[in-house]
């Protein structure tokens, strides 16, 4: 029998994965959606890649969220599903996976869903593609194998069938008996047969108990509640924690502690047992401090986006640029570490420095010198977990800004506004600790944690933000560690038109992360956008999201050591950080890192 | 309020742990048994260091499974606690934690729960102790706080409270009135109050089939079976593997791939659509293979064992020491790596060398060359996932020992039998390729995994086997990678009596494994030995396993490069491999270490 695999069960880039595929002995590939759009290798180039390789593209899975809508989505779903056909044609996959509807929209109606599979299958047809539908375990309607047959069967078309997947079948933990009624399918309409394992049981509350607890403030139980109960209850013992986890059981045991015991002063002053000094929440990002060892690539960088050297430090070797309300200071006299520029400080604009600093001292960050040199500005600063110094510097004009000469410099036309977000990578140990410090120091409110494909492994990102916006940070961590290898930092700048800025910067000599042209493609199969967008954005390696509120367009400039830059244009109040696009954006990366390398 | 944290939270030994809970400002600590018993600190010694520190000693958790049962078995407990709260004393702590029973021998009666209990803390009390009684989310009959409390208000006993959890209450997912009861507890008969928060959802089925799957054969999944009912429906299409595992997405993409292929090829087999060569189970080790830089260290550690240097190999630096069946070469003629002694390579004895090879090959192992010099004996040989070299040797008079010229030695008066298993730490990334390997190439199957403590995390370990026993490999890895630490393999050697190959071995100047103390407590309050023995056991560092089919008795001697020898007693057809007793031996290796490094 023919054995195929899919490219995501697998790590590397798409090229990586069809080697080593083939090198294994496999006769075929599933494509995994995302390893098609982070290439750089169009369909038909990843088609005679295969046959080059003597693989087989036994089925591409970019359709979901299909049948069993009211008409107008139908018909948005058939435009896009057209555009993939196109796709598959060049990319010589004949199978295409529909997976059961999880769409809120979906509607509980077999008969709908049959007769908008048998309309896509039609469609599908005139590509010479068939359709196999499946049953998602946590399918919003349809989720036993049974049940999408039963749905296959009443549509009854030549191009529509099955797929059986073990997980999906298995993982809902049916009787042995429950799956004799596979045989009743006609083989001919199982199109595919797709197979994983799982470890059983996957996770009871004894192995959730005994490796994944965290300390109060970084799950998602509300202890602070709890021990409210208790404490009417007339409860006068100690607080103590128990907390078994496979990560604090390697984590250095220090800082492990701190964060214990910061977890317990923040839960003792919800639940009204303590009242440290209050959160002085900062109201935006004074600047971003980056250290190299050579400041003219960044130089370079910076006045190609249109920043202008404003000010000099007097006694360090600091310069401040300026563009808008965004401020970088660059560096060269602090030590920047083998692998070259970093972020090293942070400031944040607060309405009251001094309590901020208090704030932080009574929550354990550790306090830094507030002068760091004789002659400086006294400034209040202590230390994120992952080392990033935070100053608290007061509101315009600032009190640092005193400690800087300003130099004669050409009058700037800012097309950069300010900092959007900065964007930090996180040790691996230390990842709950970093979003449990900025919400509980800095008086920041946490997004849901959001995982991120990236070749390599998969990162988790996190963001924090204060209420308007005006500070955002997006801790991201791998899900594993590996080989010590130092993810970048950045420093997303906020434009109101993301077109002149990245324009204006290629025209300086800068260099933009190139984004593949399937991306693109997608893109056009996901939105309509108007006539010309969807070529500058290819032009310029754009990237484009939507969410409910508005569009985000972002792009990035090459990493120089450790930090690159992100121009971005939030239209509508989009409130995201482009954690869709990042798989492709790690994956451009990661191409010109190896480009590079050699 | 005052604030405490229990040992386990925290990495590293007890020391370690009471230090970093102090700096952190810490009141006080919670004692984990584990921390306790791999402590070269005694109880008074604890109380002295947690004292010098400013901390407390708020609870000491060593009684599980009290309550509810017969009469017998309560003796027992009783006996048991009298121990431990003689400990406790010595280190002043005054709250024992009793966690709801998960015997299966308790009997769901609320009333002999509060008797038993009652009675327990008439005994605590006498040591001015006070017992508080905790329900476990997977308590046998006991499982929710209301139910503890009710208990514990039956009993109606002063030295008796209740002690509550944040996880156990919370992660049953109770509604907020559910908690108000809480508030109806007397205050002080609230002993104790243990503090966790976790992430919710822990582990739904979109969470596991994202992150959790695995290649079919390394779950739980009867994959095979549901595989044959699609054949019966006459699907004709490719097998293909699907799987998200964030393993395998950070993984080298090719023995990942090698490893999919020879998952399916298992299937296969399984699902009677391929034949391939049938496994040749091994009857035995024929040999294991030590490459060092060094022979001397080996050669002083295996006399003192009790092996005689018995051949040489011909042409290469190659010497065969043996006693009774077990056989060692020690090998300077090879690469050693950095970190000294290695256990290279395995000889398992084969009914059919050449089968096992061509079994092994279809399988996808790597297949050394047969004959590694000229002149050498041709032998089969295949390479396992971690790199160790697996030789097919003939039945004896083995086809190996030609190559090797005997020595004149001494008679040996072996107390060694032979080799009882061997057991290999994997790189982290293949340990459920490890266990596929070997119970799909070789034929061996696979027993659970365990979790096992080290003081710097936690590690899996799996025993795959033979079904006489006479093949027994211990595979183990680390619950996620740090620093590249690389962790020992060791060879266990059977004995029938283990003491007196432990004291001839210190009597020729070998060096035991110390073990602490406090673990021959313990063992004198589990379980009641005859006159002496214990002793016997405190002198030597043996360690003791009890299961349903006998004893175990095993000690260790010091490292050497990176192996050591285990010198290992089954009385009764004992199955275990010492796991319960494997952290605290981790401990101790972990104090030799850091004694030697300074």
């Amino acid at each position: 029998m023919r054995t195929s695999i899919a490219t995501v069960s697998l790590s590397g880039t798409l090229t990586e994965k069809l080697t080593a595929a083939a090198r294994a002995g496999f006769d075929g590939v599933e494509i995994f959606e995302n390893d098609l759009l982070a290439s750089p290798l169009g369909p038909a180039e990843i088609r005679a890649r295969c046959a080059d390789l003597g693989l087989t593209v036994d089925l591409y899975q970019p359709l979901r969220d299909m049948e069993a809508v009211p008409g107008e989505l139908f018909a948005a779903n058939l435009r896009r599903a057209r555009h993939k056909f196109e796709l598959m044609r060049a990319l010589g996959a004949d199978t295409v996976l529909v997976c059961s509807s999880v769409d809120p929209a979906a509607v509980d109606d077999d008969t709908l869903a049959a007769a908008q599979l048998a309309e896509l299958a039609d469609l599908a047809q005139d590509f010479g593609i068939r359709v196999a539908y499946e049953a998602l375990a946590w399918g919003r309607h349809v989720n036993t194998y049974d049940h999408a047959w039963r749905i296959v069967e009443a549509a009854d078309h030549p191009a529509l069938g099955t797929c059986l997947d073990s997980f999906h079948i298995l993982s809902r933990g049916s009787e042995p008996e429950d799956l004799e009624g596979i045989e009743d399918i006609p083989g001919e309409k199982i199109f595919f047969l797709q197979l994983a394992d799982a470890p059983l049981p996957a996770m009871d509350v004894l192995q959730w108990s005994r490796h994944h607890r965290c300390f109060p403030g970084q799950g998602g139980f509300d202890v602070a509640g709890l021990v409210r109960h208790v404490l009417r209850a007339g409860y006068t013992g100690p607080l103590s924690l128990e907390v078994f986890n496979d990560v604090f059981r390697q984590a250095e045991a220090g800082p492990t502690a701190v964060d214990a015991r910061r977890s317990l002063l923040a839960l003792q002053e919800e639940a009204g047992l303590a009242a440290p000094p209050p959160p002085v929440v900062p109201t935006g990002v004074a600047f971003a401090e980056l250290v190299t060892p050579d400041a003219e690539p960044l130089a370079g960088l910076l006045g190609a986006l249109g920043f202008t050297r404003a000010a000099r430090h007097r006694g360090k070797p600091v310069d401040l640029w300026e563009q808008g309300e965004a401020r970088i200071l660059v560096n060269t006299g602090a030590a920047a570490g083998r692998d070259g520029a970093r972020l090293a400080a942070v400031g944040l604009t607060s309405p009251d420095p001094a309590g901020a600093a208090r704030r932080a001292e009574a929550l354990l960050a550790p306090v830094l010198p507030r002068r760091r040199a004789p002659g400086d500005v006294p400034l209040d600063a202590v230390a994120a977990p992952d080392g990033t110094e935070l100053f608290f510097c007061g509101p315009p004009p600032a009190d640092w800004r005193a400690d800087f000469d300003d130099t004669e410099h050409p009058p700037a036309s800012p097309l950069v506004c300010g900092i959007d977000h900065l964007a930090l990578t996180q040790p691996w140990h230390h990842f709950d600790e970093a979003a449990l410090f900025h919400r509980t120091v800095l008086g920041l409110r946490a997004e849901d944690s959001v995982d991120v494909a990236d070749p390599y492994g998969l990162r988790r990102s996190r963001a924090v933000s204060n209420t308007d916006g005006t500070v955002r940070i997006a801790l991201s961590v791998a899900a594993a560690p590996t080989d010590g290898t130092v993810h970048a930092q950045h420093i997303a700048l906020a434009t109101d038109d993301v077109v002149t800025a990245a324009r204006r910067f290629r025209d300086a000599g800068g260099r933009l992360l190139p984004v593949p042209a399937n991306y693109y493609d997608d893109l056009a199969a996901r939105h309509e956008l108007p006539d010309g967008e969807l070529e500058t954005y290819r032009e310029l390696g754009i990237l484009y999201d939507r969410d409910a509120h508005g569009v985000l367009l972002h792009c990035y400039t090459l990493t120089v050591g450790r930090v690159f830059f992100e121009l971005l244009q939030r239209d509508g109040g989009h409130r995201g950080y482009g954690a869709r696009n990042a798989p492709v954006r790690l994956a451009a990366q990661h191409a010109v890192q190896m480009s590079a390398g050699g």
